[in-house]
């Protein structure tokens, strides 16, 4: 059994993985997932479902419309200004780490980014708290969670006007208040499922706005009017999204994941600020409960540290070269029981390391 | 055992099923195919190896990327004028059916669209011949197979100018000249893998020239200087995508599938010309190898045929709404079994219902 800590695409429930595989022998009358027309009424079924599902398990309000999309966060990057920008007008930006930071770059492409505050200054390990957000910026834009840096924002920040959410890789891993954002976008592959498809809730009265000429393909409009299928979706990407979140509902949803989530979080950053031979690199207060980054006090056992957990199954721990140490990534899926290995590979390291 | 006749999505041959079923429950050391990072040297080597497998398969000259990109055909409509057009420049475009018109709207956000010929005054049901492409376009660009209609393009319009063209739905099935194009892509699923990927092979030095601003997820150099990884890509697709080229190596290239592509064609159009109850909807000069297109001579037995033929293991034949009757897609992995069991149905169907 591999303890399976990488950032993603990463871990999803065995149950899944076993359904999936299932399915690509064998969908609907021995025909495979990857043989179907996307035009099926059993498709369509799985498309519905799906979306249903988000709307449940966020809770979210009338007036949004659920979408699932390709191109990753990298393309919303692009299409949230170009659907929400025009020509002359600004965006406030928040940057707390790289993926802020990329989509920051493509606004230039549609108008001017405004940053409202960041911590660049100290390598984006905390969050900075005391900004002002422009009330006549088209929207605002801020990331949820920095998976790099293992930072997350708790506290969504008020503002009237729009507000957009990088939520790649934290959705669906705690009770959110969708009323409080108009736009929301993850790449699938942390909590929803494997990469190739991307969620988005967009708040339907926010778009049509922009005096851009949008590609039909990256119009948020015309996927609403298609119910995703303007085109060949990535059916099996969708899929398996289905059989991940049909899995979280049937753990009791949101609120029961994040009750495991503070717990498999908690009991790591405990070990982490307990054991002498590590520390964790983020302010305590921002710290993520989906990337857990740390290093050691003494940085030449870092590989030795990294070769004896690897020796003993756990799979990704090595942090992001822009960071250094270790990054344990802890998503929905990954099963408590993990942490607790880890936990104990941690204390029979430090045993073996006692003067 | 199911005659898979879809359009797309479609069947894949069995063998890539069960190695791709098999990679969801493990694809190394216990690890799903779905869990692991897209920067596991594992699963850079699958990258390497697809886009090499293209290269060889349809003997791509030097000076060629070959990309694994995201979005369908119906992106790349948007990205091939955002990355090949400039203000105020025309491009040339070929109509010959709904794919290509959908092509042909994307060009007006970023400059002229000229038609240099339309088969649309008989439904698509013929492939335009005598036309001139101005030598001042940008770019020429077609659609070498029509799904719907049931047509393909043999021979390659000659033109100084650049050429683009959609081929989603012949890739692979026959030899092409690659050098005679400047830009080829295709949605991969119907011959090359599952839905979810796209496949582009651009001429290096072709880039670079427009004045367009391009996000970067749309601009193909930034793919082609990241390996196709400049995000995550869609992992399991990709490698659904090298499984099925290495079955199609295996099956001695792209050479030998289209001599069986042309078997499979000649045997279904010679019995759709010789039964009486049955015949084609296309000029016979310009029929599809890949979707064989007929409807009856009596229209009210078109039901009764479709409920025949589904009883007895058929599925998806029914015509596209806007032509009608029956469409036999027989890609690559449509085995030869199938279309003789179709050609005994029809016979089947002869007899009973002669007077």
């Amino acid at each position: 059994m591999k303890h399976n800590f990488g950032a993603g695409p990463c871990v999803l429930p065995q149950e899944v993985f076993k359904q999936a595989s299932q399915a690509v022998l064998d969908f609907k009358d021995g025909l495979s997932i990857l043989e179907i027309s996307h035009r099926t009424p059993e498709f369509e079924a799985v498309m519905t479902e799906a979306a249903k599902l988000v709307k449940e398990l966020l809770n979210v309000p009338e007036g949004y419309s659920v979408l699932f999309l390709q191109g990753g966060a990298s393309l919303q990057f692009a299409m949230v200004p170009m659907n929400l920008l025009s020509e002359g007008q600004t965006a406030s930006y928040l940057e707390t780490g790289v993926w802020a930071n990329k989509a920051i770059k493509e606004v230039k492409n549609f108008g001017n980014a405004h940053i409202v505050a960041s911590s660049k200054d100290a390598n984006f390990t905390y969050i900075p708290k005391d900004y002002t957000i422009p009330e006549d910026s088209a929207y605002f834009h801020f990331t949820s969670n920095n998976t790099i840096y293992g930072t997350e924002i708790f506290d969504i920040p008020e503002t009237n006007i729009p507000v957009a959410c990088d939520m790649s890789s934290d959705i669906m891993s705690r009770v959110i208040d969708v009323s409080k954002f108009d736009l929301i976008y993850a790449g699938a592959q942390k909590n929803i499922g494997p990469a190739g498809v991307t969620v988005v809730i967009v708040k339907d009265a926010i778009l049509g706005k922009t005096t851009n000429k949008i590609p039909t393909m990256l119009n948020y409009q015309q996927h609403i009017d298609n119910g995703s299928m303007f085109n060949t979706p990535p059916v099996f990407a969708v899929y398996v999204s289905l059989l991940n979140l049909r899995w979280l509902k049937s753990k009791g949803g949101v609120a029961e994941i994040e009750k495991e989530n503070i717990a498999k979080a908690s009991a790591l950053y405990k070990e982490i600020d307990r054991n002498p031979l590590f520390k964790g690199t983020c302010a305590v207060e921002d710290r993520s409960r989906m990337n857990v980054c740390f290093v050691m006090e003494n940085p030449e056992l870092e590989k030795p540290f990294l070769k004896f957990v690897e020796e003993n199954g756990v799979e990704g721990l090595k942090g992001h070269r822009s960071v250094g140490g270790f990054r344990a990534s802890i998503y929905n899926a990954l099963p408590i029981t993990s942490v607790h290995a880890l936990i104990e590979l941690m204390q029979i390291f430090e045993e073996k390391n006692q003067k």
